[in-house]
């Protein structure tokens, strides 16, 4: 266990001094909290209450201004009315105090008035030399240090330190959350509500605690992200430190992104490429403020000992035998699997349960672990241990034997070799805190010991392939650099012709039907001849970029005559579209089919928050209708493309269906790592690539339209 | 409220005696804790223990058999080893007992020695005129007359009496379950565990228990359903007596489904088929035991008044912008809408809330709630009383004032005219309590008092709709009578000629594109030149049902040579794919496409529960990979058969995509009720009926493919 390493923030998370400008003696004010709580639970530094008001507060002393307090202040909390927070922030770097913690509201969050009025504070605190946390936030709560800089509800009530760290851009919400997490034994080292984030944000204050060795789980709530780079950058962090990061997004739908904004401000970005890069960067995403909670402690405590399950196996023990078809049927449902036990464990199992027990996975020991508990410790312990296990739940509802239970339970986490948690519906608190002081995870019923598990069991997953990707990722980022250096990019933005599109494109190993471009019907029978019939013809200009709504394609075209007529039609048909369209030409492509091809769709996006981004999605209606896509940021390994398909709802199409062969899975997934490479080279310059359709066959990928526009 | 109706199984439930065979004075065991609980909970009938060994039990005379016992007895439990239950049954019948609650173990649960001896005390049973909960089952509790015929925990504590009624099949997850619901002022009139079910059933005991004046809600477990048309009528009770029911299916997966079935024995029943059950017969599903609480708890309590929310339109008040962009994410996750509040609502929350408040849905009260709680009740109740809202949820966090915000919100309560919820995170015990008596529903956090009003709003749909289709329903079951009346089925069982099923459908109104069978060349040019090209071509044989496997079908046909090279070709095929097969001829089929139709599969099947069900899906991959199918029991009127689309994930799709014009909704409603009742009146008959593909357009609906088979 050691300490807060030091930087910049050092002032603001462990403070030897703390001053509270416009502290009040009404200890049940926002302004009068944050002292009461200094106060009651010891905090070690000095304080200094600050209000020309008074005198004395509580015994201490109370200077009328930042500046008169006679020794060295480290943290601020800045409590006054927002027309004064300014004036504040000035005397505090006059004063030399490093850090502010700013309640005040009246700032970004209430319009352009305010929003000027943080554009101001924050040039002030820059020019004062001074971090700042806030304005708008509920504070920040260091418990090993009895940093109690907050005015929540939570700072006054116990606050004994753990391996928990919560960031919070909702302030309410996070507070609420902690508060429930305490009840069950989950307690936190760290509390920080980042409020509107003039200064310091929710990356550099969560790359700052995680890295504290106290602390073992990252846990927050994220309205919107603003520093993308940041983000991937936490990822990278926590996968590295092998502690598991637990967000809960806000505003993940329309609907909840409208209430995100409506309230801060902020945009909460595209769901889709969030959750794109969560999966890419080892990111844990919980759906609610109980789920984030539940992963927590599985987390924190069911494997504690960094023991992540090895697989997804689990070996599941109940009392009750609808206990375990409900974890069974939640466990299918979590992509988990229910393995059968080897014959020893079978056996073990048949000396110790009784006659109408079940020794198959799930376990059902009956009520006879009501009136004789020790034999639901005895058989999970042989569950546990079974070499086709790899982690474990156990069930149990109510039972007179609760402290019985609670230490069978310590001994059995103390001793055992793999990962597990329990699921007790109806635990007394008592019975859940004193297993939480035992590293024991437990949950109040099947469904959420299930999702927890199987969070492990994803989160396992990811942190195995950031290890074994990890030459494959530096040599993609080398493969980047390489292809930056020879890309010879168009200058001018806007849709790029379709001839140099492909080009590029095809110098990136990146196939694409072969084609060329034909300004006269003489030239499009050339190209046909060359390219080999069937062709196809395609309308080319800058400005129509729906082809088909513009009926500027003509499909299975077989001899010279056909493509003569169809050239002069899509000609026509173009013109009659948008007679201000300026015409280069028509696409004369060569027409390739086969009766095992899927037809797919690979592109890439300039994603506002995180740049470039990868994705692929099944065509047709699967995307246009079900959304069923899969986004990564760019560049991707040809391993994370292969998981970028694993996403994919209907992936199980590539396998081959209705009597088709499977798919040549891995050329698809060095088409997709092929693409990524090319849009992170492309990096700013990029504005879209759309390969629609992409055939991937038994024999390979090969794209049939291409649209690249460059910014 | 009045008292529990009388029938057969009144001494079971509200016995006036009851007799305990096996008692023993240790209470602390399986068959001491029932004579404790009626003790201590003062049971005021007359208590018989009855066991050779003892002379008294506290206090009470022992009864060396129950033929000893002076008075009338009503009900006996039953604790004896499995191996003389059977003689303690004929026991009972020759006293007069008319119920038995048999706690022991080892009947069907243990294998078949186990089933032979359950139909031998289901034979004992009968013929001693004894209903029989159990074998294998934690008895039965009736919190209102304090019938405590049970061994589980929860008949030890205080139980208040309440409107729910739990029946399980699950007796350790039931009883756990009611154990955790009532710590949140969820109190049980009725807990009843099924056992292995020998003579009462589910369905039977939940139709009695739901009929008490007494109880407003029905909860249960249920791991399959053997009682298809019970459960059903159970159903329709239910929505005729507009008392919800609620039921976690155990066993919904593979999974989960093989777990049921190692520790019962018995078949969970498909999930799909279930489903459909579910959605047409009002039964609210709850996905697990915590959901099944909140869901009972919002029936019980948020709308105990009977006023189901009129609409999904919810008004959202939060003292958090953060809970409330999550509540927004679920509601739009949940199909809920969140409206824009009215002007005048805006105006006042204005004048109530700070500057820095949101005013827009959902509505943020911010911090300022935590100082001044009564802002909470105040705006929740004008957000509540907007004319676009219909039913409100209230966040708060934790706060000082709980008592305040319990007796405000029971006030509100009292007055209010919609429903509402409460998501409260970290309240108390105590607070949850206080508000449960003051029928006031709360929720741990977001998600679940979303989820919750998310089922209120589902239920009021299907209330609605069974109230509105009153009259189609009663025209649809007359339909499938006349139906029934005038077909005339080939009396022989497997697949019907393809002619004939063509001719048995068109009968009903279920057009299927025209077609003629061919026994030679000649024939099919015939039926070709009468029915118009172009023609499909189909093997037509008994033994090849899958005809494109065979390749046995030829598309396309223009002419009277295609045709007869095609017929010979069709029959070489089939004679070479299976050549033990009688080839009947080859189907004619006027081939018929439309550029604006979509594809889709109607049929139908036999359930072993519920009998012949009907199915509607999206054509191709939808059906066959992503399982995009919804079901119902035949018949459904049109009104349902519509439900049945919007079911459908894919269902955008019939609004026409990709510049398709929209499809003939009304006509496909029109079409599946067809099916339906065709299926309906064919009854046990009924094999299967496969259409597909099903072209559906703008214009009507034309099945191109039928395989009927009969039974």
């Amino acid at each position: 266990m050691g300490t807060h390493p030091v930087s910049s923030l050092t002032p603001l998370l462990a403070p030897r001094a703390i001053a509270i400008l416009g502290a009040s003696e009404d200890f049940r004010k926002l302004n009068g909290i944050p002292l009461k709580a200094l106060l009651d639970k010891g905090y070690r530094g000095a304080i200094y209450p600050v209000n020309p008001k008074y005198t004395e507060i509580a015994g201490l002393r109370c200077y009328p201004t930042v500046e008169d307090i006679p020794g060295e202040v480290d943290l601020a909390i800045v409590t006054v009315a927002h027309n004064r927070v300014i004036e504040n922030i000035r005397a505090l770097g006059r004063k030399g105090v490093r850090a502010a913690v700013v309640f005040s509201s009246g700032f970004a969050e209430v319009g352009e008035e305010g929003a000027m009025r943080q554009r101001e504070l924050q040039q002030a605190a820059r020019e004062a030399g001074v971090r700042l946390l806030g304005p708008n936030c509920l504070g920040l709560v260091n418990t090993f240090d009895n940093v109690m800089a907050s005015f929540a509800q939570f700072a006054l009530g116990p606050t004994p330190g753990g391996p928990i760290a919560l960031v919070t851009q909702s302030g309410a919400l996070g507070t609420a959350t902690v508060g429930v997490g305490k009840a069950r034994g989950l307690h936190v080292g760290y509390l920080v509500t980042t409020g509107n984030e003039s200064d310091v944000g929710f990356v550099e204050i969560m790359r700052e605690v995680i890295a504290d060795p106290r602390i073992s789980v990252g846990a927050g709530f994220i309205e919107g992200v603003r520093d993308g780079t940041g983000l991937v950058a936490l990822g990278q962090q926590s996968l590295d430190l092998s502690k598991p990061l637990v967000l809960t997004k806000l505003g993940r739908t329309d609907a909840g992104a409208k209430a995100v904004a409506s309230h801060t401000g902020s945009l909460a970005g595209a769901e889709n490429v969030f959750d794109g890069v969560a999966r890419q960067f080892g990111i844990v995403r919980a759906r609610s403020d109980e789920q984030l909670l539940d992963y927590t402690n599985a987390f924190a405590y069911a494997c504690s000992d960094g023991a992540l399950p090895q697989g997804p196996r689990v070996g599941i023990l109940t009392r009750s035998g609808g206990a375990g078809a409900l974890m069974a049927d939640h466990a299918f449902e979590q992509g988990l699997r229910i393995p059968d036990l080897s014959a020893e464990t079978a056996a073990a199992l048949k000396g110790i349960l009784p006659e109408f027990g079940s020794v198959a996975n799930p376990v059902d020991v009956t009520a006879v672990g009501m009136f004789n508990p020790g034999v639901i410790c005895d058989a999970f312990e042989r569950v546990l241990n079974d070499p086709n296990v790899d982690v474990g739940i156990a069930w149990m509802g109510s039972t007179r034997e609760v402290d019985f239970m609670v230490q069978a339970f310590a001994d059995l986490r103390a001793r055992a070799k793999k990962p597990f948690v329990l699921a007790w519906s109806g635990a007394s608190e008592a019975a859940v805190q004193g297993l939480a002081a035992a590293q024991v995870a437990v949950f109040r019923g099947p469904e959420p010991a299930v999702a927890a598990v199987a969070a492990l069991v994803r989160y396992a997953g990811m942190r195995r392939h950031w290890d074994t990707d990890r030459a494959q990722r530096r040599i993609a980022a080398g493969q980047v650099e390489v292809v930056r250096a020879g890309l010879s990019l168009p200058t001018a933005a806007g849709a790029v012709d379709t001839v140099i599109a492909a080009g590029l494109l095809a110098a990136q190993g990146i196939e694409i039907a072969p084609l060329a471009l034909a300004t006269n019907a003489d030239e499009a029978v050339d190209a046909a001849e060359r390219l080999g019939y069937p062709v196809v013809l395609k309308i080319e200009s800058q400005q129509i970029l729906h082809k088909t709504e513009a009926q500027g394609v003509v499909l299975s075209l077989r001899d010279a005559a056909s493509v003569r007529e169809a050239f002069e039609h899509v000609v026509a048909n173009a013109r009659r579209y948008d007679a201000e369209a300026r015409i280069d030409g028509v696409v004369v492509q060569k027409m390739i089919g086969h009766s095992d091809a899927v037809e797919m769709v690979v592109g890439l996006n300039q994603d506002p928050v995180f740049g470039p981004v990868v994705m692929v999605g099944m065509g047709g209606i699967f995307i246009e209708v079900l959304k069923d896509v899969s986004l990564r940021r760019a560049p991707v390994t040809e391993a994370e493309a292969g998981r970028m398909i694993e996403d994919l709802r209907a992936r199980v199409v590539l396998n081959g269906v209705r009597g088709k062969a499977p798919v040549d899975r891995a050329a698809l997934c060095r088409f997709i790592a092929a693409v990524s490479r090319f849009g992170a080279a492309a990096g700013p310059r990029l504005g879209e690539l759309d390969l629609n359709p992409v055939l991937v066959t038994p024999e390979g990928v090969t794209a049939l339209d291409v649209l690249l526009t460059l910014r």
